[in-house]
């Protein structure tokens, strides 16, 4: 079998990127080591950046986003139980944010993929990258019992931090960056209405809490807790009880409580990799670099990678020039790094550290005191949280 | 012998306040355990921000300050050889600051208060406060080989980090915060024209340095070094020749090089004692809090807390209110705490930290970065940098 582009991973990454070739008429696989069910059934990020939602609308998948998703203007931060709301729009000149879970963007693309009747290899097992190094690379796996063989001019890795992509760069040629926070988020996901309107990421002495939502009906929230604690010694009183306490007084009066969907804990963690290219292996996403949910840029990052990898690999087929793909690396990360930069700047504004002393809290005290009165710095959060330009 | 306020410390902000009280008929004493001349002798900040020069102005000693002042209406920050002018002016909706030594500062307020006749006494020994939880505080120590004792409403205590001031209040009452940093500035004063017009804070891999000036032609250097080295050991061919390694090739060109007039080495700290009220006693300047140079901060957080301390001081006395001497430590540590955080985050911007990682040494460069494509960040640079509002 042969194809311009192999694409590793079916998460949103791998799925956009190939739709966007397919539209432009470039060749492409996807194989992925789990099931449709599977990758659907993840639960994951649900803030939008407008560049993305553009993206969307550009691959074709823009119709039940704009019917389903939730624009929004602003969302507020809680310090000690004192609100402040940033109005993104105004502040960012325009610029909005759209609630629509990473589950159903997945869905969106699946659909479109399988109307344009591309091909998408499910549940391949033992996948390996060959001769990435080459003008040849060449993609191995075992799908419904045979061994099969994909060639292809380039390899797209989209999947994930634990994928096989990255781990087939030889590691001498990688350079890793990693910063593990010491605590994660337990997520609850409930069937009622959301405690506000927009997202609400609290600050409290006993630890960070944030009101998130899927749907108008569909809410998501989060504490922060230690990383040896397990879900399943939480129950769905004990999480709304924390939650409730950790949130000013008039959102938590808010909080509508069901029985859970899911219940789960994230660790949080910071991680880049460099180059994101190697050869013909191009890494784009989770599968390069990794941000604590705080700042909602993970599935915005992998949307950034895909759109500089795909007007690469445009220009490559259509122009027959290779200066994006030469580009790739240096332009995505520039990007990656103030994403990172602010995920782990908002990470440290909103959580508790155990291992900080006085002087930090009074700093982070400090920083929300002045966010307070400063329309410049409320600027900086709000252009970062829409989305720094493309 | 008998005042209404007791000014403990000969500094800027003991004078600075002594000679605002006077001038609003509220009888003062200055005691000042070192001579004159050593207080002038000391080499110390020059960066004023605007609110600092209308209080100089409002106590009468701005003529010189007007006259042999620089006002500068922007600063470049460098980054590995890349420089970055950030407009103060422009980005602060007019607003700018002026270099004028704090040495000449301390002149023009020792003269003020000579004319007006108000006594300071000079290389008091053994200065001890009494009673400052009382309404009738004192201050004895030994002047001239003579025992005296001053009793007084209340003791103003501006002398700095060292002084007797904050030992007098009693350790459970005190809450401190420290940062200590892991270096140095080791600074060179020479009498030649600076490099540039503006300040040039360079960030280099082999340390922070810092081009500034006390005049037109006199400048002021600085180089990061680890805390062991000794100013002594440094030549100043060596020091120029590191200067130059760090600063970009157009600024490293235009050092004029010279004997040195001074040469030290300083260690840098974040420091904040809480509250900065104990009784009777009220803390202003160093002798509450320490910020690191970086952001040129010292010397004007001083100012600022002299303008609540007056204002509290005549409130009391002309207007029969206690408001604003209940609210000056808040409303000091208010805008202390903001400054703190902004001499840290330009600590950590500009400097080189040996136990620092790769991932830090990427955030530093995305700062950096984000700084130089982010009017909103370049002006939360320049709010803070002219002095937020009091």
């Amino acid at each position: 079998m042969r194809t311009q582009v192999a694409i590793i991973g079916a998460g949103p990454a791998g799925l956009l990127l190939g739709q966007l070739l397919s539209r432009a008429g470039i060749d492409n696989v996807i194989i992925e080591r789990r099931s449709a069910d599977y990758v659907l059934s993840r639960i994951r990020a649900g803030v939008l950046e407008q560049g993305m939602v553009d993206l969307l609308h550009e691959a074709g998948v823009g119709e039940r986003l704009d019917r389903e998703g939730l624009v929004h203007d602003g969302f507020a931060l809680a310090y000690h139980g004192v609100l402040h709301r940033l109005d993104l729009k105004e502040l960012s000149g325009g610029r909005t944010v759209t609630v629509y879970g990473q589950t159903e963007v997945t869905r969106d693309l699946i659909e479109a993929r399988h109307e344009l009747g591309r091909p998408t290899i499910y549940e391949a097992e033992d996948v390996a990258l060959h001769d990435i190094d080459g003008a040849s690379p060449r993609v191995t796996f075992r799908a419904e019992g045979q061994a099969r063989e994909l060639r292809c001019d380039f390899i797209a890795g989209c999947d994930g931090y634990h994928g096989v992509s990255r781990r087939s760069v030889p590691p001498a040629a990688l350079q890793s960056f990693e910063r593990v926070y010491p605590f994660g988020w337990l997520g609850l996901l409930v069937d009622r209405p959301p405690a506000a309107h927009e997202l609400v990421y609290a600050h409290h002495e006993r630890g960070f809490a944030l009101c998130s939502m899927r749907s108008a009906e569909r809410s998501r929230y989060y504490v922060q807790v230690p990383l040896e604690e397990r879900a399943e010694d939480w129950s769905d009183e004990a999480f709304f009880d924390e939650l409730r306490r950790r949130l000013p007084g008039e959102v938590a009066d808010a909080v509508a409580t069901g029985p859970s969907l899911e219940k789960s804990i994230a660790p949080l963690r910071s991680f880049v990799a460099e180059p994101m290219r190697f050869g013909h292996l191009f890494l784009a996403g989770d599968a390069a670099h990794i941000v604590p949910p705080t700042g909602a840029k993970g599935l915005n990052l992998a949307a950034s990678d895909v759109r500089y990898l795909f007007d690469a690999l445009r220009e490559h087929y259509h122009d027959r020039s290779d200066a994006g793909l030469d580009a790739y690396s240096a332009r995505a990360l520039a990007r990656v790094w103030k994403a990172e930069r602010f995920s782990w700047w908002m990470t440290n504004l909103l959580h508790r550290f155990p291992e900080r002393d006085g002087f930090d809290l009074r700093i982070q005290e400090a920083e929300f005191a002045y966010l307070l009165q400063s329309r410049a710095a409320s600027t900086v959060v709000a252009e970062n949280y829409v989305g720094l330009p493309y």
